[in-house]
């Protein structure tokens, strides 16, 4: 089997999968510019809240690494808040992105209070900091595998939306890392993708991941999980998220809640796999995560032709927020949190 | 307003509205050959139950038109007979275009027992039938349309899902007819339209007839229906239905019971607008309603471009069936039907 390596570091670049280019095409590309890093995650060739977290880690890097060695700290430290401000504007809404970068900024500046610090071993401690975002991903996604593969114990047919597969992080991904563990460890799963509307991230991302690991898929759309799950044929759902409310609440993309309502009529367990980083307990509840809504030509023409008249009045929010009432565990890298999520998430944060 | 006319009798030819030309040209052809009909419904210029049976019953009439005046009636009739056989191959699951086809046939087998009757008499029988099915289908939208407007009182916002509007029909449409009957009449609708994967006769059949008519529609994704309740949008969803059950589950497109499910848990009622003509009460219940499965390629490719690897394994259901327990009731054109279905269906058909 094998996962495909969504971001890199090789030979002082870093390598993605442009993902845009998926699923026709599985292209590389060597990213060796803040300005290239920038681009890349605004056009989406990143995609996936950590992944998007490893990319602008390495991208501030990249932006650093050419200041010239005679410089000031000073001055090294005011760029870096520049350049960290440029690259945050690539997705205005990604708390991961914002998250790492200002994990990397941190780091450099706890380092320059020290007195023989040159400039040299600040822009080591950003790429540093960087691969270690990169390799705690990775663990924390094998993590999440490990804790969802015990969840999992029974159940052969998963049902998922979007991509939070390996395409989204380091490797493993969050609601696919237990499949991708479990068929390491011997367990015969069967995915349900949605195709994921509008920019189709299951049709594209997830059923070629899957593919190229050997694991069997079948594509739906999404208005199709009612008559699956009806038929029995669904023995989970697992999706990942974009933002947890202290409440259990989960932010993720469009049309996650609707598929929870639908698993909950149908008796049919809804887990949400995510790492620690995805819960933002500043927020009380869900009606707290603000909604991003994207242009309507992603429904109007989303597919390189015209699906509706062009001067159709649409609405397109990125993401819905599933009430934790429909949650039945969160699956993270430290395990599995069960409800009530107003005790229990605070408390696995505490221990 | 307008209304567009799916179907016309014009000059010795039927006029329809390419279909397949929507939403980016309004494109009308003219009829004239039965096989020109045949091909026009294989191919989806015509669609919606009851326009197909209409196009049928015109259909007939174009492959009789030229029988010699001087042939026998015994030869008219069995010509008849495989000039209808023809066209019920070409659309082998649409009840009305079966139904429609034998109404016509019929009349013309009833007016050949009378010992008088002339091959012309015959082939203006079949044309005058072919009219009173366009005619009558015309009432029965307007008389839903006028059952729905008594129903929808009080209510703005309207969700639907698919096209079962006048493009399904010869005008008025059946989930459409009461709003463009109430629109007449000085109410206020606003629809939201889901797109309806996989063939998105919502965004582009449904936007399109709306706007024509000047009617406000807002175009979503089949999984932001779930949202747009949740923000309390949404004052009531209408469907059309292509089999409805003696116990009132209701075959209809694919993506129809999973919007049921969500409207009921938003509390929201859910009405299915149909002519007595969808009912099949020959069936007990929705379990024995045949689920036609289509072709892979519509998912993976239904854009003209692909938008998931060739060789993905898909499952893709043209249709789902609600059950009547997520009905709050079946609009029809003698009026609204309540619950308990498995009463009061059968008392209307039988009052």
């Amino acid at each position: 089997m094998s996962r495909l390596k969504t971001i890199e570091w090789i030979d002082g670049s870093v390598r993605i999968i442009d993902q845009t280019r998926l699923p026709m095409e599985l292209v590389y590309e060597d990213v060796g510019s803040i300005q290239q890093m920038y681009d890349a995650i605004k056009v989406l060739k990143v995609r996936g809240a950590p992944a998007i977290g490893i990319a602008a880690a390495f991208g501030l890097y990249l932006g650093m690494k050419d200041f010239t060695e005679k410089g000031s700290i000073g001055n090294f430290l005011e760029t870096l808040d520049k350049k960290a401000d440029f690259l945050a504007e690539s997705r205005p809404t990604a708390v991961n992105l914002f998250w790492a970068i200002k994990r990397v900024q941190n780091q450099a500046k706890k380092l320059a209070a020290h007195s023989d610090i040159t400039i040299n071993d600040l822009k080591n401690s950003l790429l540093q900091e960087a691969l270690n975002v990169l390799e705690e991903d990775r663990l924390t996604g094998k993590a999440i595998g490990e804790a969802g593969v015990k969840i999992l114990k029974g159940k052969k047919n998963i049902l998922t939306h979007c991509n939070a597969g390996g395409l989204a992080t380091a490797e493993y991904g969050t609601a696919l890392a237990p499949i991708y563990l479990g068929t390491e460890n011997g367990l015969n799963f069967h995915v349900y993708a949605d195709e994921t509307r509008p920019l189709l991230q299951g049709a594209r991302i997830t059923t070629f991941e899957l593919m190229k690991a050997g694991i069997p898929v079948t594509l739906i759309c999404d208005n199709m999980s009612a008559v699956v799950m009806a038929k029995g044929e669904i023995d989970a759902v697992i999706v990942g998220a974009d933002r947890i409310a202290a409440n259990g609440d989960t932010a993720n993309k469009i049309g996650t809640y609707g598929l929870a309502l639908i698993a909950k009529a149908h008796n049919v367990p809804f887990y949400v796999a995510a790492p620690f980083s995805t819960f933002d307990l500043s927020l009380e509840s869900g009606n707290l995560i603000p909604i991003e809504e994207r242009d309507a030509s992603e429904i109007i023409c989303g597919f390189g032709k015209q699906t509706a008249p062009a001067e159709t009045n649409v609405f397109n929010p990125a993401f819905d927020v599933t009430p934790s009432s429909l949650i039945d565990a969160f699956i993270t890298e430290k395990g599995i949190i069960f409800p009530p999520y107003s005790i229990n998430i605070n408390a696995a944060f505490n221990s």
